[in-house]
């Protein structure tokens, strides 16, 4: 049956799915549009779908059409989207493979490229710095265009979690614009991990001091730093290269 | 004298400055804060500069204060703003050194990390098709961190101006997901046109006909591809490699 009110719990549950306070209650996160969904629907854990379109009634989920209203509602979208999904969150990832540290990234924008680059160049785990903005958000989720459904992701103190990846073999290499090696120079171990810092601040000292390697980026004196996604491709690109 | 009202016509001008119809007719835009303000002043081009705290207020640049009412009905930042100045926009750009070429790059955000990354790695000129989004768009200034003022800009027809880029010995290069040469073999020309494409498409098929030769960055299979801003960086970044 159509659900047509606003006022209708289910709706009102979506809707909350907005907040991060209510996302980390429920252990649930929405993504919007075609292309998300079918990401997420690979992982297998979309628990319902809802849309103003009958057409996207899988079987096996739960199926919710709603009104364009109702739709618009939940969207965190201007001109609202097509069909939601909700996702169970995954539970603590694994540490495998490469491993990028992200010590208090504040951009959704930067999470979330980060992390379609990072799905890119064969980086397997990313772990979050407890001050790192909300992976669930849905500017990180639009952002990654779905490839937050294709990475171990961990959230912690970067601190206690590098001492462990040290005993694990790991190398570590944050960023350094003023001190750090030409990246061009690093010859990189076969266990990474590597720490990108605040969009303002870089890498906090505390953690600077822990790494094996600092890497600086050369670029133009007019330009004060590059974009901390973009620092972070350029190094991955480079690890692959 | 302060102004308090919002139907001041200066505070209306202003606010008008927020579309892009009217900073094409009256050839000015925004920008907003201490930072990016900064960098407007270095190119002499600041004509006005709008604050709610007179502190603001440097000889020789008409200054007005006004109400914090008013900062955040001229400001496009949810929290509102310190400062706002009114730029002159530049005269068409000459074409030097080093070029990059849009083609119809549409999200804001992405074309302002292009820039930030063009000053970064030496590009010095900046080309963008007639359907690329506004260059004086909020977002695009915000995301180039003010770097806007540090490089040659054009807006025309890509199609005939590299055309004139090959006549002035300029080797032009395109991306390709498919059929491109792995960036890492490419050995760049000494005058070098790179044109970055549309965030969906790809560069258009008709502009990849006129190029040189066409690039491919390599990714794992499961990504489809990279965000524009990203690949456009990491092959500036090859170029000064």
């Amino acid at each position: 049956m159509k659900i047509e009110s606003l006022n209708n719990n289910k709706v009102k549950e979506w809707v909350k799915l907005q907040d991060k306070k209510y996302r980390d209650i429920n252990n649930k996160f929405l993504v919007e549009g075609d292309h998300l969904l079918k990401e997420a629907l690979k992982t297998g854990r979309v628990v319902e779908i809802i849309s103003d379109d009958k057409a996207w009634e899988t079987s096996g989920i739960p199926f919710y059409e709603v009104s364009t209203q109702i739709m618009k509602k939940i969207s965190k979208q201007v001109s609202g989207t097509k069909v939601i999904g909700v996702v169970q969150k995954n539970g603590d990832g694994k540490i495998e493979g490469n491993v990028c540290l992200l010590d208090n990234i504040q951009d959704p924008g930067n999470l979330g490229t980060i992390i379609r680059s990072a799905v890119a160049f064969n980086i397997k785990t990313i772990i979050l710095s407890n001050d790192t903005v909300d992976l669930y958000n849905e500017k990180v989720i639009r952002a990654s265009e779905g490839m937050i459904f294709g990475l171990n992701f961990i959230r912690g103190d970067l601190a206690l979690i590098i001492d462990s990846l040290k005993k694990d073999n790991y190398k570590i290499y944050g960023t350094d614009v003023n001190k750090g090696i030409n990246l061009k120079d690093i010859t990189f171990h076969d266990k990474i991990a590597l720490i990108i810092g605040n969009e303002g601040n870089g890498v906090r000292e505390e953690l600077k001091r822990k790494c094996d390697s600092l890497i600086n980026i050369p670029i133009a004196k007019s330009c004060e730093s590059l974009n901390a996604s973009i620092a972070a491709s350029i190094i991955f690109y480079e690890i692959n290269r």
